[in-house]
């Protein structure tokens, strides 16, 4: 009934394969896709208004990723122009869950399932994500 | 009844944290742990007799991850003397499962359970573990 | 005399420093100015309308680095936009040489000159840059 | 007269070549040598009773790669045992270059010559050298 519950917005950022993110095999080698993840969470936090930078100076936070669940499609090949995708699937005080892949079009080469702890810097223990972030966050679910 | 069921033999590697596996926040990137792993998978296959160049050549096959859920549990730093153990728990025809963790005595500072897929190196798609590197792993369960 | 001696063409790449590039020294770690390097590489072959894919699977061929040499002048840190630049300083039948700087507007990080070898992939020997190409590089000096 | 020139001591470190070592052109990409030449200065500096980490938070110093000329001869494969060599050849009161090799038996994949600088962690400038780790540095020439 009723509702018209919204679709969840997905941020999308551009990476190009180049000779660093393959191996031998020809492929992107799979720990790689972990950084194209990490680039894409950055530029979705800055894309916010909250770079990682200030954050951490302002607030004396930093996001770490406690949990990574991955799956492997299909390889990737040296010179494809991939999308990273993100989606926010849940938020709590001091963490979130993302959801992310990486593709081409509707081809997906890997998906991920990714929980973010936000800690305090300086003890490396779990903080409350601050107020105007997780505002901005929950404006998303 | 009876029984005895044995243990399962865990292959262990060592590994000393350098500034290549760093990142600004002080400690080994997320990504880099799954090299870590990568390395102990290589060595372990190694150390059954079985190296990734030969296995290319002789069987042209190649072990692909498929799928990882990794937990991040403590941050590990610069110059740490850490192990890679692995632990096989599962064998299939064309694919395997084993749990890996990074860890310092009794500490844990990551844990994974990784699947790999056996695919022919050609065409890329799944095939038989050669028999006598299957026979050599059921050994283990 | 008269001269209008014309300047070369400089080009020119973002980059912007990401966890994966740091080390717990909080700058960028030193290898991965090489990197930015091979991006900026890349990118360039590729804005003359020469793909490293293609020139691989059309010619043959594949380019190396033979020689670096790189100072490294200040330390740049996470979340900084830099740009790659990428000269073209000599050219010969089988080899180029690039000078490329690592800069965020006046102020240079790194500053390099690479020599790159073009090979035959098949059994890695030199092999004359592809005339195409050649005459297009040509046209920079 | 006389002479009796002792020849230099040559520190030598075991490096395999692994995946993530590895690029698309089947060799070990042109930056992670680096990396290898990075862990060889680390276990060479350990190897005198110097550990990277302790040099930190003892002295408040960290070594900081300042030039590197390196050259590339043969490329090394998935799977090699490799060396990974170093030779003092200068020393200074805040700096001294290194010859660093990767090697095979008589067989050099890249040469390298690095000049290292130590610097005040605090506000990243030159600071002298500990006298104990000078002593031990100079006892190698």
């Amino acid at each position: 009934m009723s509702s018209a519950r919204k679709a969840r917005e997905t941020f999308r950022f551009s990476i190009r394969v180049y000779y660093e993110d393959t191996d031998a095999a020809g492929v992107v080698y799979y720990a790689n896709y972990l950084k194209y993840m990490e680039r894409a969470r950055t530029e979705w936090l800055s894309s916010l208004g909250f770079r990682l930078a200030d954050l951490e100076r302002l607030f004396g936070i930093v996001f770490v990723v406690h949990h990574v669940e991955i799956a492997y499609r299909r390889p990737a090949r040296l010179g494809e122009e991939l999308d990273a995708t993100l989606t926010l699937i849940e938020l709590h005080r001091a963490r979130m869950v993302v959801v992310q892949e990486v593709l081409r079009d509707a081809i997906v080469f890997t998906s991920a399932r990714v929980t973010l702890a936000c800690l305090d810097r300086s003890n490396w223990r779990p903080m409350r994500i601050p107020t105007a972030l997780h505002g901005r966050l929950e404006s998303l679910l």
